[in-house]
């Protein structure tokens, strides 16, 4: 299971003031956090700053680096954000978020996966845009991996992301997606899937069950990777108790320990 | 979604209390509060009293049928009790909980199905015992479905108990029963799978949440049926948002209807 904490974009109020005042320590202290709270990657996004996102991200990955042993998820739509991130970014195998099947962001993502020789988030989009039918989303899928694998990428540095609809939009858009890991999963043993999970809610209430169960949910067909807040209790809760149940979880012993932090109180 | 409340069963302490001072109030009132709390079948087990269950499933049935149009299911290990209840239980169209591909049981209640065209629980179980593997628990209900369906039992009418083993025995028994859930029902479409959910947490902590996510992930793997008590609010509250999300509500009316009623406050 691979838990890419989310918290550090610029998108969020407290990050976006955070870098404006310089204040290294506030970035620092939500790295620490996410990194004891169970995160595997902290991901680091400053796609807001258009201005400055190239000394912002260069900023945002010195001060993260200061505390944390963990790697990092450059997350960009600017590949030249991407690569400062990456030049600096010297924690075990980075991981890009994201490239796609268009051809102008291929052509721009794909010679940063392998000259920084990093992970790889791929959003099931081509140059067709977003997968209007499962079917879409299954073949959009299947391409970039087939083209990743043939560009000499490990299959097992492959992160699918199907792209999560919301419910509220089309009533088959949550059991598609769980539908489309499994298949995806099942064509090409050994690639993984990840998602963020708030999509799937959008314009419903109680958004904070739904987004957790549907961890659950994409869980139980396989997902094994989500780009979420790891510091919200309810979440990891859920994630420990799922992974024992699914049987990723020795003896229990994460459960247990998370039992006896209180975590189920 | 096929929910069968569990409550009455003269093994909790209550009932059975109910039973010996024949305080018919008090299992009109729990049936009642199953049925309002979403309940599509009541459960009626007695098989504690082992030397009155006759008498005792025909008072009780009596009594559930007095505040209840719910049909219900008559849960016996015995024929007599199941006959019993059956002959009463004018609701609709009766379940009976259990039958097994065990011979001697096979015998004794395919009768009683064909004689009330009740709704069938089968177990995964046949005269070579539980299934030690998760092959043999694949076997067993195809063997038991091809014999039911052959025997003119409506596939609709079938409800398939993979028996839930505790992950603390084994940890893969819960991924095992999420394969086998689906292989089951895609290799019979119209099938349906039930279970009963506290198997599964058996001597860990935190049972009860564990127990609400695995039915949400036997769920996501198409489970359609639970025995379990409806009353208890966070299971209900995991029941409709997980259905919402698997595209089983149409626009999300059980769910936001739950919510208003403060489900998930």
């Amino acid at each position: 299971m691979l838990i890419i904490g989310e918290l550090i974009n610029t998108s969020r109020k407290l990050i976006r003031e955070a870098v404006e005042k310089k204040d290294g320590e506030y970035i620092k202290q939500i790295a620490k956090a996410q990194e004891e709270a169970g995160a595997t990657y902290i991901d680091v996004n400053c796609g807001t700053c258009i201005e400055t996102e190239i000394e912002t991200m260069e900023w945002l990955v010195d001060n993260i680096l200061q505390v944390t042993s963990l790697p990092l998820c450059i997350d960009s739509p600017n590949p030249l954000a991407l690569q400062a991130g990456l030049k600096k970014a010297v924690n075990g195998k980075s991981m890009i978020n994201s490239i796609t099947g268009e051809t102008p962001r291929w052509n721009a993502v794909l010679p940063l996966v392998k000259e920084f020789d990093t992970k790889i988030i791929a959003l099931c989009i081509d140059d067709g845009g977003m997968p209007k039918t499962n079917e879409d989303r299954i073949r959009i899928a299947d391409y970039i991996i087939t083209k990743l694998t043939g560009e000499g990428i490990n299959i097992d540095d492959i992160y699918i992301d199907p792209l999560i609809k919301p419910v509220s939009a089309g009533q088959k858009n949550g059991i598609e997606v769980l539908q489309a890991i499994q298949c995806i999963m099942e064509t090409h043993p050994g690639v993984h899937t990840t998602c963020g999970l708030s999509n799937i809610s959008y314009s419903l209430p109680a958004r904070k069950v739904l987004n957790r169960l549907f961890m659950v949910q994409t869980m139980a067909r396989g997902m094994d990777s989500y780009i979420m807040d790891p510091t919200n209790k309810e979440m990891r809760a859920a994630l420990l108790a799922s992974q024992t149940l699914l049987g990723q979880d020795r003896f229990s012993r994460k459960f247990l320990k998370g039992f006896r932090e209180g975590l189920y109180d």
